[in-house]
């Protein structure tokens, strides 16, 4: 089945305590589209400015990502740079150069207009919500958020949650929004308005899937060395969605295991810069991990005394 | 199978967001006890001063934990007070009374001298040292230990490795410790020290269990109201080797069960004020919470595609 994802497409400049990168591919809708393209057909829509190098994205293309909804226009792209210290747990931002961003009003082309699945990456709920009157009726739409639209655009945010069926954020986002320290109180603070499944990402220490009154809890896969977290929020959605749609199963057995695949992608994201790992990970290693995934919650019924 | 455990029996005056506790029973020996009792024979060396309520441990007693190891001796008991924020992620020390557990001199009586399970709760490393000396080689040495002993009595602690099976540590003494960032990183060097195993404990973010290449993970049973997070670590110790104990089985498969009966145990420790819930609950609540634990991870098999 299909995936429409619409957000940003951009270039990050990044430093760690490993090295630096420049101008190298970044942004929601890319990071999403390179994990979730391993599972299934995905369709971006998103925008650029005319300085954009889209021949660095042809490896997607080549994965069946369709690029045509990325539209270019005249100006600078979108331009983050940051810097993660030591623990690698926060992006210190230096510098955001919205570029043509700024005046982005999401256009999804005919030939997108029937997505099996939608996800709104990262961007004003108000264009979220836009989106959402442009497309049939998905068997599934997603969002996520971030700190700086639960401030600014709240109510947006409140309409936005009544018309998606699954949000992800990550804790502190989730306790922003909901005036909850608790997760699971904020998990049902969020379910009542609207998202009938909640998964609240905990960055190395894992992500909660919520539906209804059943908990899944999914560990960060332990790497001994995290090149740059740049990105794995994004590529964690794009392995849950991609998976989803891979199966066509929106079962809550199936969303369990789609968490995994979505942990999976979110730890081969960080191994290197960019998307630079997502493009070269093969179907096998992404199988291995999941493997290893279950070997690292696995434990035997006990024995009867 | 019988376990040894050598720490403080204190007196513990707690305030949290949803209430206040004075000189309610505290101390690493007390949960340790308290939660390993529900699952095997222990027996307890300490001190406490003439002013403690002996009797409140009675119910200790009653399930078989054997306190003639607590010596009573001239002067104040161990007396900690501290406070707890919205988060609850860590205490604040408010007062720190040492009291006669400052000249605390651990005399294991000859009855305690052949354990099968030693568990070295978080005291001075040279007196860690000592017990081991009192003691024929038991079946598995764990410890615990603390940023003011990885500090001040780093030698000693050094020496302590080379002598124990297991240690258990939270992530921020591990690293401490170490001096390595990365959790798996951390937990390699403390193994190429002594220790087979390592359990490095995240809080609410759960619990590692490295053996050799192996990692195993558990997740914190997800509450949604933690009251008081006192005792939680050592009540966590107490579910783990307790359960060991139970069995007797040291395999690292059974290890896996052992961490999940740890998290158990402390997941009910923090429902209530000191070891209140560790006094009532029941074999069948926590055998429930067992299961519950295996839900919250278990994913199934892919179908075929």
């Amino acid at each position: 089945m299909t995936v429409l994802v619409v957000g940003s497409v951009a270039l990050d400049s990044v430093e760690t305590p490993f090295g630096k990168a420049e101008d190298v591919l970044g942004g929601s809708a890319t990071f999403f589209s390179a994990s979730a393209s391993h599972l299934t057909q995905v369709n971006v829509v998103g925008v650029v400015g005319n300085d954009y190098p889209l021949d660095k994205l042809q490896p997607l293309t080549k994965r069946g990502v369709d690029l045509s909804g990325i539209e270019t226009a005249d100006g600078a792209s979108f331009r983050w740079r940051g810097r993660y210290r030591h623990d690698l747990n926060s992006a210190e931002t230096l510098e955001t150069h919205l570029g043509v961003f700024s005046h982005f009003s999401p256009k999804v082309p005919a030939a997108f207009q029937a997505p099996d699945f939608l996800f709104l990456a990262n961007i004003d709920p108000r264009l979220q919500l836009d989106v959402l009157q442009q497309v049939k009726r998905p068997k599934l739409v997603a969002c996520d958020t971030m700190n700086f639209w639960i401030e600014s655009r709240r109510p947006d945010l409140l309409t936005l949650l009544e018309h998606v069926d699954l949000i992800t954020l990550n804790d502190g986002e989730a306790r922003q929004l909901t005036e909850q320290s608790n997760l699971i109180a904020a998990a049902k603070w969020i379910m009542a308005r609207g998202p009938k499944h909640v998964i609240i990402k905990k960055g190395e220490h894992g992500a909660f899937l919520f539906t209804n009154d059943r908990i899944f809890y999914a560990p960060a896969y332990p790497l001994e060395s995290v090149f740059d977290p740049t990105g794995a929020g994004d590529s964690f959605a794009g392995g849950f969605i991609g998976y989803l749609a891979r199966s066509g199963d929106i079962s809550e057995a199936n969303m369990r295991r789609a968490v995994v695949y979505g942990s999976a992608m979110g730890s081969f994201a960080v191994e290197q810069f960019s998307v630079e790992r997502l493009m070269t990970v093969t179907k096998a290693e992404i199988d291995q991990r999941v493997r290893e995934f279950r070997q690292l919650v696995a434990f035997e019924e006990e024995l009867p005394a």
